[in-house]
């Protein structure tokens, strides 16, 4: 296993292995100013609306709380070599996030392959899981990513 | 076909509709600003580290360019009887959108069916791409969408 200031490559990534990060406790304000600029549905922006929706009060955006999530898992490993992401499979949004709602994040590595066209990178895909409080899943989804190779020079 | 002002509920859906939505031009001032807060790996917040990455230069982050089509596309249809998503399938990004790209999204239903189990909403499907200029897709996505039902009261 590398350092945690050196960097994680494709061939350090072992299929299987679980990871746990960070913690966040969203606030009203930011579910509020990410609805007003992303997803500016009455029931992420307007705290009487909300009331009278269907969730009976304020909820993120169901892209706000991945956005939430991913800034937990990069801030958790700074270190990886990643060179983007292909796309995500299979999301799913478990339950509303709420204000004062804390979240974490965990991370299993699912599938790792060798690109066969480029020698520079491979292929990771990660089950990535937020969770609120004591562990109720409230998104998930896979990311299907690309990460340097070491071997690559 | 309701009229903009008036809820458009699941009944009004047609499989096979398309919708074009917005315009808006990413700057580099909103990747930062966005990278720095939900997804701060390098090549989406230091201009420097950028120009040495796979990315030769800033580029947004992949959910940052999901968020702004999401947000072109609830101000292009703020009457929907939205209940919320259930989740995403197949979304893929396809290049990255860099400071200056024009985004605009279309969108297409692609499945709707009444739900078994609550009386009050029906599930829409739609598929969405976002585009840069003058059509070269930069990221697209199904959305498992639940939809108020008009008969339901």
């Amino acid at each position: 296993m590398p350092r945690k200031d050196q960097p994680k490559y494709f061939e350090d990534f072992v299929v299987g292995e679980t990871y746990e990060h960070g913690s966040h406790t969203v606030t009203r304000e930011e579910i509020v100013a990410f609805g007003e600029r992303y997803d500016p549905q009455p029931f992420h922006v307007d705290e009487e609306a909300a009331a009278e929706s269907v969730f009976g009060g304020l909820v993120a955006s169901g892209w706000h709380t991945v956005a939430v999530c991913q800034g937990m898992l990069i801030r958790g490993r700074p270190d990886v070599a990643s060179m983007g992401g292909r796309g995500v499979d299979e999301l799913r949004w478990h339950r509303p996030v709420r204000p004062g709602d804390t979240l974490s994040v965990t991370t299993e590595v699912v599938d790792k392959r060798r690109s066969e066209s480029v020698t520079d990178r491979g292929y990771v895909d990660m089950r990535v899981t937020g969770l609120e409080g004591d562990g109720d899943p409230v998104v998930s989804w896979t990311v299907l990513g690309m990460i340097g190779r070491r071997d690559s020079g």
